[in-house]
């Protein structure tokens, strides 16, 4: 009687993912990484929708904005609603409404930054949920069950999150129980892959005739040629503290394993700035040049440049989302504490140069007055502003790039 | 150096107000009400914007789900952010940026419900702000003088709610206070209605060739007439409790001193459904013809339809909008408490006949789930939803009204 709305999304059924390089300018890399749901352009920052959804968003106001891919999180969609439900509904795409690509996370940094008497044995980690204390268990097996069900684009890799500061003893144990984590990953990956909820279910002929806003990309197959199916991509994690010889370990080792893409985990864990940079640009020498780098858990907007400045081509982060729930604000002009009493009467726009709806209709006094009165429209407007500004500082890298120049961060006085 | 935001919105530069029914069906009127904002077409409901937003909505959101005319409180604006800040941005237009009309209640109400401590004698009341107990006084003078810096086009006489239940002495003191008042407040307001931020500000050319969205009516001056001020509307408020006697000479009364509008007010406060209708249909055998009829507070989407029929051209209720924010869903299949889960794997969207962008990309699982994680997009979608619901319905009653029907609520079963 009532029509269903779990048609899942059409997808590109390109396979395996693809990743090419279009053009370098020093360390830094323009890419596009095709995936099922649609092409990625690099470097990419991914916004975080950690339950299924950027906080506040809905999700054709998030399509406006414009990312090409969100992360959302494991851990939390394990917990609520649970795997089974999301599956059933289509995966992420299909619950969320969400038709471009999704990153999943393995839901490791989660059980060791939120969760409660966390339990780590080689077979896996058992842990109490931050919500209501029920145990739980995790292990690379679980949480490819729950990634594949889960069916976004690029899926990761169970690990260890190895804390900050660890010795060397205790670094190298994490790092070689990742890597047996990692093995086991991809081999459950590799036997239940086809599993994923929307794999088979839309065949090419439809796609192509579909009106969805996913670019497909028509070229990779003659007409009414049936291509194999589409398929998820499963990223391996580098790990090794803040010990360069072992990340160069983990990296050649994670390597060996084999992964379509490599990310740099760990970092972001409370180490020194100039720490992470090292690390970061000491494990990007040992990662192939030819497969997706993504650096986890990063950063500001300054830091993403410099990030992709020295090669990475995927980063994701909370800060835009977080910061703007808080009342703090990135522009070109530099970080607004919109809470000030200052901007009380303060008619102009958040960013002048920034085209986003916020700035293009709502004066700082409005945006204040929103803060002040802690009033929802607040946070939904200020995400609004920091993601655009964000997902705008990452277009201004890319185009950068393809003008063969290194891309930096304006200084405040220089825009 | 920052290019300003405040320039203050075209309105439809016609005075004074004019109200104009265009059809009848049974005591139910089908008409037009021309504000300096734009035009009103009744009968209308106005969902509620408190603190200069309708919680968790943007603005341009807010205009695709279409409302000719939101009401937003001078109580709650009084204290946060202050008139005076809102007068310097030109007014509620300008500083929230909604170039549609909105009416200001007296903020008379809210001291009655809302503060602790409140003293009424015949200047005016004395009351505690419910946000941090700090004293303040309005009085009819006070609350037209913020009416007129909100800037409103239409605003409401300073009133006495009386309470229910209420004994007949105490209910006709309060009248006859309620008719004094209204006295001050048209004195005030005739002296001082120049002063609104945004009268004489857009000379009638500018207007004429501003690309706004609001529908200016070309057909009331020649190209290039300079046309008389827009002005702001006050309208009187009928009290007298339950007793339809005093409601009549209430009534008598009110138009005796002379409005362009008049409300009911009082009702909604406690009494039983029943008496409410019954003291509206009384009141309006009192109420002019020629001018519009506001019922304050009211109601649900079956009242609302009443009302209608009744011949009620203007409501406003927080219902729809506070409804969301728990969950309490307005469909055409009857009411859905989206927080049971049952709807946990409901693929079905809220309502299948609803047009609204709730409906069209949402299933009932994704709200669920959105709710039980008490995240923020589920007040968000939920309100875009039962205002959605709310204006669709007022659409089909003046589309009735139009054809010559009496308007009526459709059973679930009809439907």
């Amino acid at each position: 009687m009532v029509e269903s709305l779990s048609r899942p999304f059409p997808y590109n059924p390109q396979v395996p993912c693809t990743f090419q390089i279009q053009t370098t300018a020093g360390s830094a890399r323009r890419g596009q990484l095709i995936a099922p749901h649609g092409t990625i352009e690099t470097p990419v920052f991914m916004p975080v929708g950690t339950l299924a959804t950027v906080k506040g968003i809905p999700q054709d106001l998030l399509e406006e904005i414009g990312p090409e891919i969100i992360l959302s999180n494991t851990y939390h969609l394990y917990l609520r609603p649970g795997v089974e439900t999301v599956r059933r509904l289509g995966g992420l795409h299909g619950f969320m409404s969400w038709p471009r690509p999704v990153l999943t996370d393995s839901g490791g940094f989660q059980v060791f930054s939120l969760s409660d008497l966390r339990k780590v044995r080689e077979e896996g980690v058992t842990f109490r949920s931050h919500l209501d204390g029920s145990s739980h268990f995790f292990n690379p097996e679980s949480s490819m069950e729950a990634q594949i069900g889960l069916g976004a684009d690029i899926i990761m890799a169970f690990d260890e999150c190895t804390e900050h500061p660890a010795d060397a003893r205790r670094t190298r144990e994490s790092m070689e129980l990742t890597l047996r984590w990692a093995a086991r990953s991809k081999k459950y990956f590799e036997e239940h892959k086809h599993e994923v909820p929307w794999r088979h279910e839309v065949p090419w002929k439809e796609v192509a005739s579909n009106q969805s806003p996913i670019a497909i990309n028509p070229g990779l197959l003659a007409a009414g040629d049936r291509p194999p199916a589409a398929e998820q991509q499963l990223f391996g994690i580098v790990q090794g503290g803040m010990d360069l010889a072992l990340r160069k370990e983990s990296a050649e080792r994670t390597i060996e394993i084999g992964f379509p893409g490599y990310a740099i985990g760990g970092l972001s864990v409370g180490e020194p700035r100039h720490l992470t940079r090292e690390v970061v640009e000491a494990t990007l020498e040992h990662l192939p040049a030819d497969k997706p780098r993504y650096l986890m858990g990063v950063g500001t907007p300054e830091e993403i440049v410099e990030y992709a400045a020295m090669g990475i081509d995927m980063m994701d982060c909370v800060l835009p989302t977080r910061a703007a729930r808080h009342g703090l604000l990135f522009t070109s002009e530099g970080r607004i504490s919109i809470k000030q009493a200052r901007y009380a009467q303060d008619e102009a726009p958040l960013d002048p140069k920034c085209p986003c709806r916020v700035c293009q209709r709502y004066s700082r006094a409005y945006l204040r007055h929103l803060y002040a009165a802690n009033e929802v429209l607040a946070q939904v407007l200020n995400t609004i502003h920091n993601l655009s500004f964000y997902l705008d500082t990452m277009r201004t890298v890319r185009q950068a790039i393809s003008l063969g120049d290194t891309p930096r961060f304006p200084h405040a006085a220089e825009r």
